[in-house]
């Protein structure tokens, strides 16, 4: 029986932590940063932030040693979902159970606050994070790869294109890049602030972590299917309203729950590679993204 | 007498570099790369990556070897370019006498054409400038600052907010970070690169870079009133049409063309205090952003 509790030390560590965040002192840019606050700090699971924390834990690292860079995942996370809901793109009214970014500011404060939010998450992690040079160069160079064309960006303009691949290797592809290199980022970076980094740990991780985005969008789907308008914070049915294609879509329900009961199995077995002697939070953050209802 | 000679030279270099990036060989994505690449190879002046290359030769340094840095402020350049002219922006169809990205390749390619060369800018200057990771570091920063809050997007946030304050002081201030903030990088990138930068001359040179994006911008709304749409590859007149304060509708057309003479000055002074054996092609430069007709 997987149990599904949230290591909501680390989550309140973060949360914390983003409140401290200004972004700028120039009053004329109050208005901007009221938008970025607004989106950065609706309630969420702070799944990216949580993942990097907990992965410095499994590492022998202090959680708080790598906030910096765990405030950045989120500030990217919140952009994407930024850019993502515009008329132009998702056309999506509601996010974390708030009006979405646009409707509550305006298309072009939007564009901007997102644009922002990406500019800010480099300069936090230039300003802030603690490491060799090396190791911060280690690690933007990361961020920059997971949200460039071939990773989170790339990944949504799979899901808007009309040119984008099909079938089930395709859709698999398409999530890889849009959620998956984002959240192997978050189990990344904690790594690569290690120094010198060792190449066969790196690797087992990183098999963790592209499991864990599998399994995340499987269980994104279902929920999309499944879950309530109150629990997603969204309003469900949004991926078929959409025409998207989903796990679901590709697969039917009943096999998409097999998919992510396997995903879930194989994340597992990762992580119990990668972390012989345990690592209690990554354990729990993966129970939990395969049985959470929103 | 000024003359308005360019740095040829420095421009064919930064083309000639600009053709050889390839963001990704996924095929999958040829559509999102060809929005890219259309938007940074349509012809223009470098006038940021020409000026990184002049500056680095001011130092004393190899033009070419700052390259991956004046390639990075050409992509940055570009992705604030197309994300102006989108619809719920400014609304431009043309630029550099092409059809803006998001006419020739729908408004939802466009925004993530500009987020990707975002990213793709801090992961060429990762994977390809050649420094110490302090300087590169350095540079990092620097880049994501003039392009943050309190850089470019700030300004541009400034340029379509209602908000935004009035005056010529207001004016100032948002050309100062909507322009200036990536025109003072492309001079100070070369000076983070050199270790260790020295304070002094640092601050000289911040000095001229700073004029300098003063003085391209009062030209530029000079343009905007007095230049022909072929010359300028837009609509001329298109400041009036959006209603946006300028530094002729601010100050009328005589008197800022007395301010262009006197940032034009002030900038040469600041050069030549910033480099006291002279800098060819800074002083090439300068001129020509003075005297363009485009």
């Amino acid at each position: 029986m997987v149990s599904g509790s949230y290591p909501d030390h680390l989550r309140e560590q973060v949360d914390a932590y983003l409140q401290t965040i200004s972004f700028s002192e120039d009053a004329d840019l109050a208005g901007l940063e009221e938008a970025m606050r607004y989106s950065l700090l609706a309630p969420g699971k702070r799944i990216r932030p949580v993942l990097c924390l907990a992965s410095a834990a499994a590492l022998g690292k202090s959680p708080a040693s790598v906030l910096p860079v765990a405030a950045a995942l989120e500030l990217i996370h919140t952009y994407s979902l930024i850019h993502d809901d515009l008329p132009a793109m998702d056309d999506d009214e509601l996010r974390r159970g708030l009006p979405t970014c646009h409707v509550a500011f305006g298309e072009h404060v939007a564009i901007l606050a997102g644009d922002a939010l990406y500019a800010e998450a480099f300069r936090h992690v230039v300003e802030h994070q603690q490491a060799e040079a090396a190791n911060v160069v280690a690690v933007i160079g990361c961020l920059a790869a997971a949200t460039g064309v071939d990773g989170m960006v790339g990944g949504q303009y799979l899901d808007v294109a009309t040119a984008a691949p099909t079938g089930p290797n395709g859709l698999r592809h398409l999530h890889e890049l849009k959620t998956g290199r984002l959240i192997a980022a978050a189990v990344e970076c904690p790594l690569l602030l290690s120094a010198p980094s060792e190449g066969e740990t790196m690797l087992v991780y990183r098999r963790f972590a592209a499991e864990l985005g599998v399994l995340f969008q499987i269980v994104d789907d279902i929920l999309d299917v499944t879950g309530t308008d109150v629990a997603l914070g969204k309003p469900s049915g949004s991926d078929e309203r959409h025409g998207k294609r989903t796990y679901v879509s590709e697969h039917g329900l009943e096999h998409a729950r097999e998919l992510a009961a396997r995903s879930h199995q194989a994340a597992r077995d990762a992580l119990a590679l990668a972390a012989p002697v345990g690592a209690n939070e990554l354990e729990q953050i993966t129970d939990f993204i395969y049985t959470r209802s929103s």
